[in-house]
């Protein structure tokens, strides 16, 4: 019987929002068992980007990263968020220790190579989530806070995408824990109805999946989201749920689940 | 026999230099076993600082470290400075974790209380460095690198100077191991002839201390900092070793003992 992780991960908006945070932590820290934080960050790294005279610019959703945007992110994410969130938690009892994916060598990635014709910069592709090292901090009784920073083994911090580190993380456990991943979201969980917030689909299997995409129930900005989730399940991860950031107790949300 | 560690205390002034920092990296990746390196960035966060419209206060060499200002050395110490370092090492086979007081709970602090009337800010005077919390993350192969920052055990980061967060590191894990505190400096050591860069005390204890302070050898700025050494000494530290920065070979410098 494999020992249980819940890996979290929670977004910039819920991160950057005083009372929502503290919410989240209050339920973070009441999860039972091991446990993983992952954040995001960006909404405040665009502010103090605007306030060091750098512009933001975004191509679908992500950060063009170029070696000012990296050191305001380096700062934001690594600093700022993280240290900000360990202290929290370690003000309600939870050991938490901050990271990187250079912090322990956790997350290794490479420097994203152009695509379509556009250079993202500093950004980092995963090549590798290393799950044996991940678990010597949680098995020394550490709960990692993980910033969405990775490095190239050689010497450069890049930066990547939050989602994508929580998966990555959740995935690189699996192997030697019974992983839940939990993706908070600003929405109950994936909806049948966009109008009904209350219309929250409970379970969603690869089948389900093909059938809400034919008929169009799930669309959009949920599409690549629930596929990735059912990637992360059909790489060994037990569960994924997607559900309000308020909402961690386990019972609400969306579940994403192979057919097992 | 108890296992050696050596603390490595690198100021703001060789991290924030990219050759002198290669050297010094060089340097700490060939000492060998167990180790820990403590670094500053206080010129970093001034020039951050600044860029973002914020006043730089000193009193005495002390940073008064207001809200904004605390914002601005969570960033660039926790963030900017100690990541870019942590992937250098990783890259050189080093091992390196990050850490700030509030990581793991290694180093607590209070807030300093007025002195003389004059309001430091959010500046931590350290309460508590735990040698064996610091300890778990040494005996798990890393090798921790230590921003200059700590927590109040309620939330809070504190900003803390980096050769005390130095010393209390090594007085912290002396319980526990042999340990060796090797402060970088800016000369070969400390001076006899201040106007001679070669005329290096090669040991200093504390009946030298007293009669250099007597006879004016010693003077200034260098009375607190091998005081400080001496109460490491005094503390259980084996010795402390004020060198240069690219002198970490262990047989230069100035070495501040116990009369044993």
């Amino acid at each position: 019987m494999k020992e249980k992780v819940t890996v979290v991960k929670v977004g910039g908006a819920v991160v950057e929002d005083e009372a929502q945070l503290a919410q989240l932590l209050k339920d973070f820290s009441a999860i039972e068992g091991r446990k993983v934080l992952v954040h995001g960050g960006g909404r405040r790294a665009t502010k103090v980007a605007g306030e060091l005279g750098i512009e933001t610019k975004m191509v679908d959703g992500r950060r063009i990263t170029d070696a000012a945007m990296l050191d305001v992110v380096t700062m934001v994410y690594g600093g700022l968020v993280n240290k900000h969130v360990v202290a929290l938690l370690q003000s309600q009892g939870v050991d938490a220790v901050g990271l990187t994916g250079a912090d322990g060598d956790v997350i290794r990635s490479v420097k994203r190579p152009l695509k379509n014709g556009i250079d993202y910069g500093f950004v980092g592709d995963v090549k590798k989530a290393d799950g044996a090292k991940i678990a010597r901090f949680i098995e020394a009784g550490l709960v990692p806070v993980i910033a969405p920073l990775t490095h190239d083994g050689e010497g450069h911090i890049l930066n990547t995408n939050a989602d994508t580190m929580a998966s990555e993380t959740a995935k690189a456990l699996a192997g030697q824990y019974d992983v839940t991943l939990v993706f908070s979201f600003e929405k109950k969980g994936v909806l049948s109805n966009p109008d009904d917030d209350d219309s929250v689909i409970p379970v969603i299997t690869r089948p389900d999946f093909e059938r809400y995409k034919a008929d169009g129930t799930i669309s959009g900005g949920m599409l690549p989201k629930i596929e990735n989730a059912l990637a992360a399940v059909e790489a060994g991860v037990k569960e994924v749920i997607i559900t309000l950031a308020t909402a961690l107790d386990g019972k609400s949300g969306t579940r994403i689940r192979g057919e097992r």
